[in-house]
């Protein structure tokens, strides 16, 4: 029996989450680890598993041992989209972080078998009514929608590489999806706007009814159409890698909106607690040792501190 | 009669503010201005002035015309410990901001009768039981209270400058202080923490029972015994001359606790929120025209949506 969090509302919707898989070396102020399971679809998938069963689409190669496997299934994922290509190794990343966090060089990347990676669903992922598109290139995010048979609630996210090489495609994208989500520098790149408030008004004038900017350790601010939300990061004073913060924040976030089987604005708000509980717990140890083992009731105890830190009564 | 705002509660407390008087020379991305009214003085207490009655303390020059005289007492501003000396112009100072106004150089600093300036209460001022001490020497900040005859609540702020050249003393400052303000980098640099979470707590045990680290754009987080409190900043999109935001926020928080006589906790929460809102305005415009124009209403009106903004439910 996996440990989710229960709602109250009805059966939780499975979650199609779409990214690469990794392994990562680490290199931060505090020491270095090499050989992590990273990867944004490793991370999201676990974070959502918290919540809901994600359903996962990635490649991995054929230095992906079983013990790997093994971790992602006893979180309870889906693996059946998980495709292993056995001619090469998995993607492999190197990367260092600085002083305080604030800036990472990417040292080493060897796409290996991602570079050939089309993500194929499976039959039976299809008819996903949430769909998680990792940060991979927007005409594979594109691929998959045209396979979807369900007018579903989509979350994409990308980096700034696509901003700078594939923008027109990655535009094409974002008028599909139901939730964008972009880190402040990348947003303010995308619409050429120095202020997040207006750069965040004009990404939902390009398609998506719903926008998150994330600022890191200075939290995130949502549009949507009803309104807005600022909420600060969770305070964290134990910050070991922040490596996919970013995508355990998405992947809690929609993990949670497929739990309580809700889109609107009510309940965005209250996923966004949940992401950022998440990727706080992500933060605190290399890779996703943290994010695997916290277990749900250190969420629940975190998304309870988060309201009363951001509580004015 | 001053356009303030009313509050249920008992008669407002007036409050003592001690600060540089100034004239600004401003360059912004959008232009400059010269020849601005500015110094800490004058932004906290215009910025109080919408809550009750500040009682100012600084010095102006030969240079000070019965003009800037008049706009401070239009603000319902006491100006009996305002000092005049004729033998020289006032403090001068000249700055630049630069792209995303995340970095400012000061370009010109004339000290001139604020040199010789010694903060000297007169006689009615002495019962303030509300003080805020800017930013000037600590050895000046602790020469205010030792005058003082009431246990009053004394909210201090302070610049790097005193941090790097007069460490001791401003560590002795902030013993005997209820709330100290402080910026982010500077909080840093004073504890020697790069967590902003374990600067704020370290920082409490330096003496105050109070701490508020401003993130600018960021908000600010409260560390107080009974708990924390983080805010965003008020999503401001027409950024103009970020001078004297900081100023703004402690001079509308403790302006807000001295009209409602109230300093625990959940006060000093719905204190912030003022702050944060009252500091928006004075970005929105060179020195400090919005901030004396802007009226109550719509202060209200920024506090009401800054609740919507960090409201969950």
């Amino acid at each position: 029996m996996v440990d989710r969090i229960i709602t109250d509302s009805a059966e939780p919707s499975p979650l199609l989450v779409v990214g690469s898989v990794a392994f990562d070396n680490v290199i931060t102020p505090y020491g270095s680890q090499d050989g992590i399971l990273g990867g944004a679809a490793s991370y999201c998938s676990f974070a959502a598993s918290y919540f809901t069963q994600p359903r996962m689409v990635g490649v991995i190669g054929n230095d992906f041992g079983e013990e790997y496997v093994e971790r992602l299934r006893n979180r309870g994922i889906d693996l059946q989209g998980l495709q292993k290509d056995e001619t090469g190794p998995t993607f492999f990343w190197k990367g260092k972080y600085h002083e305080n966090f604030n800036r990472r060089d990417t040292l080493d990347i060897q796409l290996n078998v991602f570079e050939k990676f089309l993500p194929n669903l499976p039959e039976s992922y299809m008819d996903s009514s949430f769909v998680l598109l990792g940060n991979i290139h927007p005409s594979l995010q594109m691929h998959v929608l045209d396979q979807l048979k369900e007018n579903s609630f989509v979350l994409a996210d990308t980096i700034d590489l696509w901003i700078e090489t594939e923008k027109d495609a990655l535009l094409e994208l974002i008028k599909k999806v139901s939730l964008f989500v972009i880190n402040d520098t990348e947003a303010e790149e995308l619409t050429q706007e120095n202020n997040i408030i207006l750069a965040g008004q004009k990404l939902r004038e390009f398609g998506p009814e719903t926008v998150i900017i994330k600022k890191g350790e200075h939290g995130a601010i949502l549009f949507h159409e009803d309104g807005s939300f600022a909420i600060p990061a969770y305070p964290v004073t134990e910050l070991r890698d922040p490596t996919g913060a970013g995508d355990s924040f998405a992947g809690a976030l929609i993990g949670r909106l497929a739990s309580r089987n809700r889109t609107d604005f009510s309940a965005i708000k209250e996923a966004i607690l949940y992401g950022t509980c998440v990727a706080s717990l992500t933060v605190e140890s290399f890779g996703c040792d943290r994010l695997e083992s916290a277990g749900s009731s250190e969420i629940e105890k975190r998304v309870e501190d988060l309201r009363k830190l951001i509580s004015v009564d």
